[in-house]
């Protein structure tokens, strides 16, 4: 079994309104900001996942990012691997 | 000058209570999941900066992530580059 490390980020999906992004937008001004555009704010979820393979593992991301993560008729989201620790490999270095 | 897309990832800093974090492990047993942990939960923001160089823009990016962006005594941020767009290169482009 190894681990594996995810991102999830969630952020709404183009053309859908977005609050937190334009309350940032509308601060910018008052922080004397005035080169940067097109903010959007969503989540970032991390968590880490225990499989036999990173195909495995990345189905179970897949299904919470869907079902739990995300509100899939207005957000849109991305998988990141951060980071997979195999345990045959941790054996390896401690033997090493 | 140039444009580049930035990601700032904020995240409750380690020890720090997250209750978001907490509830998606409390949800996991009701979707019959058994190998996720370690869920933690934050924020992600995505925006465009205007500058002449990367490292004019990023001084802008880190300064929105900690003033705007986070609650520096609870949470961490971290600053992805996603994109960058040089004026002169959509020239050559359009040229070519």
């Amino acid at each position: 079994m190894s681990e594996f490390r995810y991102a999830v980020n969630v952020l709404p999906k183009p053309g859908i309104l977005d609050p937190q992004g334009r309350a940032v937008e509308l601060s910018l001004p008052h922080l004397n900001v005035a080169n940067v555009s097109r903010v959007r704010v969503g989540r970032r979820a991390e968590l880490t996942v225990t499989a036999g393979s990173e195909a495995e593992a990345r189905q179970v991301v897949e299904s919470l990012a869907r079902e739990l993560l995300s509100n899939p008729l207005i957000e849109a989201y991305a998988i990141e691997l951060l980071e997979a620790t195999s345990s045959t490999d941790s054996t390896k270095a401690t033997l090493a």
